[in-house]
């Protein structure tokens, strides 16, 4: 069974935009909070990979709208790694609404590794081997996540 | 050959994250902006179509990050529209820097038509038309943009 | 002992700007939160209000820096009300490092009732009660909140 | 009489709430505008600045609202210098609604000049020079701004 993180908030007013929903773009933040959740649970954090100068970019993003999510909603985002490479990786995403179930957002983003000034780099053998561990089915200590 | 706009900002300080660039979600933004300089150039603005009760929802979003921009950079965004039914339309950006014509980002939204209690309807046929005149390379004016 | 209530989160990528600390405007947001938990343990949550036509609007921030928050850094937001009146309230917030207790952030924000329409109205009497018991040190429960 | 500079912008869709109006931590944000056009004019480009290890960092902020600004409204934000020290400055901002003319939000904030570790520095003479003479009145260039 893959590895998966489950990262809970509520929606904030600051998110909501004048149709009364939350602004589509915010799901793209909902969806790093997500990861930062993975990378956290699969191996160390992500702010502990920087200061050691890795950078993971976005190089691509794609969202399906499903439902709208509203203010106060109580949020569940779903992150799995899909796919793994020397110099990238694939984050999938499910954000549902937390009560009720209905699925909000499918989402996945691509991201690759590059160095402080921005060029591309093999990530470091340490990050890939526990990454690889999450996506065949266990984090650091073995379990599954949440 | 075929209507497009040019909208043009400065990124703002707000705009950017600790790696020095522009957070990647921002970039909806700045398509959100294409899309509204658009459709006030091909017809009406958007603002006046949402107190006649039109809503147009994103159902989709991709993105390709090709470079990043910075703080204060001068950016162009490039909007078309790549498709349109009687329901919904699709636009495409591509965001360059003002300065250098670097390509940063191309993007793609889907939109839909809903009521104002979020169900999917059909876009008043003046919209539609005006639309698809600006589809088909003349605005509102019959002019191209820019 | 005055009732207050006190908020977790992290700091998302999204909230940092280039110069590596969360940008300031983004602690605003982190009030809101805040004072949104502080209405809900008081009484009724404040979704739940605006659907009975109750409207806050902020009508005065102000907000002094001690200390820069970074990237992933657990906050917490200790909320009060420091004023209450039949037309608004104002709200007193003192943002801290969760894990150093160290003080980021201390904030006060008036808010105003207003009708749907925007004019100046006065609470309705069962939102001012539960928000006088808070002020007076009981929440709704009687309990001191967290 | 005193140098002033008048920044332009449209309300962006993603500024907006679900009150149907500007989210009041947004304000903070065009203030920032306004004040990197106040410094680009009086002398040299903030981003330029950052280059050269200068930082200024907000140390207090302070607003009141007075109406507000809606989708699309096209706003001016009116920047001016209303202090200035060896270690520090205040400005002060006027956002009025272009087309109206009508006051939308008062505001002020004091940066302070830190190194790139965040301790207190005296700014460059060079800077503080051009920022004393557009205090008195008087860009870069001696002209009045907009």
């Amino acid at each position: 069974m893959p590895f998966e993180t489950v990262s809970e908030m509520r929606v904030r007013y600051a998110e909501t935009d004048q149709m009364g929903v939350v602004y589509h773009a915010n799901y793209l933040i909902w969806c790093e909070i997500g990861r930062t959740d993975f990378i956290r649970r699969a191996g160390r954090s992500y702010a502990d990979l920087e200061r050691d100068g890795v950078r993971l970019a976005v190089s691509d993003a794609s969202l399906r709208y499903h439902a709208s999510a509203r203010y106060d909603d109580p949020i569940r985002v779903h992150t799995s790694l899909s796919s793994l490479g020397s110099r990238g990786m694939t984050f999938a995403y499910r954000i549902v609404r937390a009560d009720t179930g209905a699925l909000l957002v499918t989402a996945s983003t691509a991201l690759v590794s590059i160095t402080t000034d921005g060029r591309l780099t093999a990530m470091p053998a340490e990050v890939r081997g526990w990454l690889a561990s999450a996506q065949g089915g266990a984090g650091a200590g073995g379990a599954h996540a949440e």
